[in-house]
C-alpha cells in the first residue's frame, strides 16, 4: 500500500491530502446523492470482521475495565468502546521504504505520514450522543485519552486531532456513534496560529490568553454552562450558527491532564450540552474537534460546529465568514436548552 | 438601519460578520430542512418590484447596449442584466452617524461597512450558466467590470469579491442564475496571503508568482482547457473534487485589465468549462470567487469549488484538507467533458 500525498498550495499555508487510496469516479459523484443505506452496521456488534482489527477496546471482566486490542485473524466481542483503523486512511503509517511522492521539483508535498482511526462509541447501535449514559461517555473519554497518548508517543507523529461527524450535512456516513482520530505529520495552521498566539501573549504579559478568554466570557451573555471544571460558551466571534466551545476551568495543555474527576464532569457536560444542542434544534448535523497541543502555553479545548449554514462563494474564496445568528441569541436558546437537559438528567 | 458588525476571533486572523438584520430563530433553522419553493421568482422579468431598485442595468436601445439605474419609484423592464442591493446584506454603506458596535473594549469589531449585491445574469429564467449564450456571458462579465469599478472607488472599499452560488448545496436558495458581489472593508485573509506572497515573489526574483504557476500548469497532466487568452488546470493542490482554476495569460491584476476581446474569450472560457463541469457531473452545485488585487504584483484569477465532498470536522477543526479526487483524474475527466463542449458549440 502506497502512501497517501499531503501536497501545499502554490502560495498559501494550505494543505490536502489527495487520498487516492479510495479511487472516486465522476459516477460515483453522480450517484451519491441518492441517499445510501448499508445494509449491515460495521460498527455493531458481531459484525467486527468487517472492520480492521481494534488497535483498543475496552472489555467489562469482573467489574473491572479491561483494556486490549484484537490479535490479527481474532476480534474481541462484548466491547464497550472499540476503536479501529479507518478502511479508507487518509494517513498510513510509514512503510520503512522509499516512497515515491509526486512530481519532484515541481511544487511542494509530503508524504501522508501518520494514522487514521475510528473510535466506536457504543455497542448500542442507537446510543445517541446527545442521549447517551453518562457511564458510557465516560468511556469514550479515556479513549480518546488512551489514543492520543499513544499516538502521540510516535516520533512522526506531530499533531493528533480528534473529531466527531455527526449526521449526514456533517459528512457522517454512518449513524452509529463514532469519532476519528487522525495523527499527522505535522501542526495543522489552525493549530499553530492558535499556539503561536498563545505562546506570544504568555511571554508579553506572563498569563494564558484562552484563560483570559474564559474570566471575560462566563461573566458575558455568551455563557452556556458551566460547572466547577468546565464552561461552555458561543465564542464572541461565532462563525457558524449555533457554535459553542467547551473549556476546562484548570489550565490544561492537553486532555491528558485532565484528573479522573474531571473526566467524569467532562461527561456530564458532553451529556448536557448536546443532549441540548439535539433538543434545541432537534438534532442537527454538526462536527466537532479537539484543539490541543502539547505546549504548557495552551489550553485544550473543544470546538462543536452546528451545520445549519452553508459555507458559500464568500467564505470559501475570501476566508471571511458570514453568521446570520449572533452568538448572543444563539448562546441565549442554548443555555434555555441545556437547563432542560440538565433538569431531566437530575 | 444599522449596520452589522464584523468580529475578530479572540486570537486567530479570522472575521466574521454577524448579520443580525436577518434574524434567525431555532425554529428557523429546523423549517429549513423541507425545502421551500417561492411561488414567484424575484428575478424574473415582471417581478421587479420584489426587489430593491436596481443600481445596474443594461438595455437594449437601438442595437446599442444602454446601461442605466432604476429611480426611487420607478422599475426598468427589458433589461439584459440586472443588479440589486441584496435584500439581506451583509455589508452596508455607511450611514454617516456615530454607530454603537460590540461591546466595547472586549474583544475586538468593526462595522460592516460595504456593499453587497445580487447581479442577476439573464431574464430568461432557464438560461443555465452551463448553457447560455456567450453573447449573455459577455454582458454579465461586462457588468462584474462595471460593479467592480463602481464598488472599487468608494474610500471605504478595500476589496469587491465577485462570487457565484449555483445549486442547493452551494447555499443558493434561488434557482434564476445570479452572481453576488460583496464590497468590504478590509482586504480578506485569503487575498492578502496570496497578495503578500505576491508582492514577495517579485520583489525577489522580478516576476509574477501565478505566471511561474501558469508556465508549469500548462504543461503538465492537471490542464484542462487553453486558448490564445486563457487556461483553466486543476490546482497542484485541490482543496476540492474536481476544483478548477480559470487564468488570463497576460499579467493583469483585476479584470478591468481584460480588452474585449478578452471579455469574449473569458466567455467562450465560462461557457466550455461551466458547460463541461455541467456534463459530466449531472449540473453538480459550486461555488466560483474571483481573486483580484489593484496591485501590479498580483494576477487575478477565478477559482471555481464544485460542492461534491463536506469539509467535516478535521477541515474545519485544523485548516487541512483531504480530497479524494486527485486533480490529475480530475481534469482528465474535466478536460475530456469540455471538448466535447466545446465540439458541440463550435
Amino acid at each position: 500500500m502506497s502512501l497517501n500525498e499531503v501536497r501545499k498550495d502554490y502560495i498559501l499555508d494550505r494543505w490536502v491530502v489527495i487520498a487516492s487510496q479510495r479511487k472516486r469516479r465522476p459516477t460515483d459523484f453522480v450517484k451519491a446523492k441518492e441517499v445510501k443505506k448499508p445494509s449491515i452496521c460495521p460498527f455493531c456488534p458481531g459484525n467486527e470482521r468487517t472492520t480492521p482489527p481494534a488497535v483498543l477496546v475496552y472489555l467489562k471482566a469482573n467489574g473491572e475495565i479491561v483494556k486490549d486490542k484484537d490479535q490479527d485473524g481474532l476480534r474481541h466481542r462484548d466491547w464497550l468502546v472499540r476503536c479501529v483503523s479507518n478502511l479508507y486512511p487518509a494517513f498510513t503509517p510509514p512503510t520503512g521504504g522509499g516512497v515515491k511522492v509526486g512530481e519532484a521539483g515541481n511544487f511542494e508535498s509530503m508524504e501522508a505520514v501518520g494514522h487514521h482511526e475510528v473510535l466506536v462509541e457504543s455497542p448500542d447501535h442507537d446510543e445517541h450522543p446527545g442521549a447517551a449514559r453518562v457511564s458510557q461517555l465516560v468511556h469514550v473519554l479515556n479513549a480518546y485519552q488512551d489514543r492520543f497518548e499513544s499516538l502521540s508517543s510516535n516520533a512522526y507523529v506531530r499533531y493528533v486531532s480528534i473529531f466527531r461527524n455527526h449526521g449526514l450535512d456533517a459528512g457522517a456516513s454512518l449513524s452509529h456513534a463514532h469519532t476519528q482520530i487522525i495523527a499527522t505529520p505535522s501542526v495543522p495552521r489552525i493549530i499553530r496560529e492558535e499556539l503561536d498566539e498563545s505562546r506570544e501573549f504568555w511571554n508579553e504579559k506572563g498569563k494564558c490568553v484562552f484563560c483570559d478568554v474564559i474570566e471575560k466570557e462566563v461573566e458575558s451573555p455568551r455563557l452556556i454552562w458551566e460547572d466547577e471544571s468546565f464552561v461552555a460558551f458561543a465564542p464572541w466571534a461565532s462563525v457558524h450558527p449555533f457554535e459553542f466551545w467547551i473549556f476546562p476551568r484548570r489550565h490544561q495543555s492537553t486532555i491528558l491532564d485532565m484528573t479522573s474527576e474531571e473526566v467524569h464532569r467532562l461527561a456530564v457536560t458532553f451529556r448536557a450540552c448536546f443532549g441540548g444542542l439535539r433538543r434545541l434544534l432537534e438534532d442537527p448535523s454538526y462536527n466537532f474537534g479537539f484543539h490541543m497541543a502539547s505546549d504548557q502555553r495552551y489550553h485544550w479545548h473543544l470546538e462543536v460546529y452546528p451545520r445549519l449554514a452553508i459555507w458559500a462563494g464568500f467564505e470559501k474564496s475570501t476566508g471571511m465568514f458570514i453568521n446570520v445568528v449572533p452568538p448572543e441569541e444563539a448562546s441565549s436558546s442554548l443555555r434555555e436548552a441545556v437547563q432542560k437537559e440538565e433538569k431531566e438528567l437530575a
